[in-house]
């Protein structure tokens, strides 16, 4: 024991964020007693309530403590009839950032992975085709990451959307090969997703 | 909103924690939802916590949620008669970890800066004559940074002391061990030269 088993317990636990050491995670600690305890006490409560009640969105998969998220929900977004494929929800982020994208997402919460159990079933797949039998989405477009499980990915969905009466694309322009669609930048995706090619 | 209002939240709480930008603070986000929830949950709890029990040591400022910090409450600690002060409680932790002094501390959590409101009264110099004029401490050791603003705090507490029987000393300044002496700033190896030991 370092200090008394309160404050330890607080640095020890700031250790579970990505990216945060110990030396880190002192500093974090110290800085909230010091100066901030309301974001502090703020931030507690917010952790609290997102790890208790964030779900994820019944027709896209997202993260949302509703049943539908705000993009879901939206008609207007609808109206596109056009579902973006992306792996997580900070592609979504990614890609709403850009501005330039009208339509909905559906998010797989990860990608084709075999060998770590991840198979159709994991990704929610059965719920994407249920959105392509309902006839409303015309157009599918692929927005796996460009890697080799992200590519495998995007091709297992299109052999199950070529079923349908749905236009099957996958980004292509701009994203850089062994990149994540996280860390792009809105421009660049902006060009991938004019350059979209018909698989 | 980019997501719903729990996940927004979050994600914008996370930033309170020093060196967290809007892109770190995501990924906090999602890890977490998305692979560590009860990490998550203990974290809350750990803030809350913190942010609502914790205050300072009666004895010598640091932080805890008892009256006295585990160095203040152990007996050995105070048979050594040495109180070294320091500025923060992360100064403590830097010197525990060297294992080498078996003192108090006394932390100031500042330094003197007019400018800002911060006087005797803020580093709580009154508590730390107290235990001089108690008469137990044998020798003040003074570690505030090798700053102008902790110098002259350094200083400032060394002419308290005077009115005491203590000896009191600033900690040397110097090329660190193991540094090269070619990256050194050349204030640090102009004290380095003027503090230069016969061999
Ligand atoms: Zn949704
Ligand atoms: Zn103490």
């Amino acid at each position: 024991m370092k200090f008394s088993p309160l404050v330890d317990e607080l640095i020890q636990s700031l250790r579970c964020l990505p990216g945060v050491g110990p030396k880190s995670a002192q500093r974090m600690a110290f800085q909230l007693l010091e100066r901030d305890r309301r974001a502090g006490l703020k931030l507690a409560t917010a952790l609290g309530s997102a790890m208790s009640d964030v779900g994820h969105c019944q027709s896209c998969r997202t993260f949302t403590e509703e049943s539908l998220c705000p993009i879901c929900a939206s008609a207007k977004r609808g109206r596109a009839g056009i579902i973006c494929v992306v792996e997580t929800p900070a592609d979504v982020l990614a890609i709403e950032a850009g501005g330039h994208f009208n339509g909905r997402y559906f998010v797989l919460l990860g990608h084709l992975s075999p060998l770590d159990g991840v198979g159709p079933e994991e990704l929610g797949l059965a719920r994407l085709e249920q959105h392509l039998a309902e006839g409303e989405v015309t157009e599918l477009i692929l927005a796996t990451n460009p890697t080799v499980e992200g590519d495998a990915t995007a091709h297992f969905i299109a052999d199950i959307a070529r079923r349908y009466e749905v236009s099957i694309s996958r980004i292509a322009h701009g994203v850089p090969v062994g990149g994540e669609l996280e860390y792009v930048d809105s421009t660049t995706l902006a060009l991938s997703f004019n350059g979209r090619l018909p698989l």
